[in-house]
């Protein structure tokens, strides 16, 4: 079984309030190393057999249209992940 | 800037509503070559200067307490990101 990783994180510009919570929930844990924290979303996709370079298209094709709304957020990274578990 | 990527997914065994709602998107799509889809989290934690050990060190300990949920999310990676944006 092939799998296939997408990333999509919130634009730059955009307020991450999740982000701005998580980096309040450190503070109160006495944390501050952390500048900055910005919290978005990793999909899995699993494939019969080995990851094609058409499953590939259709990830990002899919990435761009389903999994992340372009106004807001960047898909960051489409890859045939190796067999984690 | 130096930034720290924290990965998290659900348990394999545990149920997952969101990837399942995903996976319907597709099928309505008339794409069906998904034979699952699963949705976590991503974290990027921002630190001043190049990420040291010791940054690593925190984002692991705050991935296992703060950034997931052990009972019912795995923490899949915790690397330092080249500076991706």
């Amino acid at each position: 079984m092939g799998r296939i990783i997408v990333e999509v994180m919130p634009k730059p510009e955009i307020l991450d309030p999740q982000g701005k919570a998580v980096r309040g929930a450190f503070l109160r844990h006495g944390v501050d190393v952390f500048t900055d924290v910005r919290q978005g979303k990793r999909f899995q996709l699993s494939v019969k057999g080995a990851v094609t370079e058409g499953h590939l298209e259709s990830a990002r094709e899919l990435a761009a249209t389903s999994l992340s709304n372009p106004i807001i957020e960047d898909v960051v990274a489409v890859y045939a992940a190796e067999d984690e578990r």
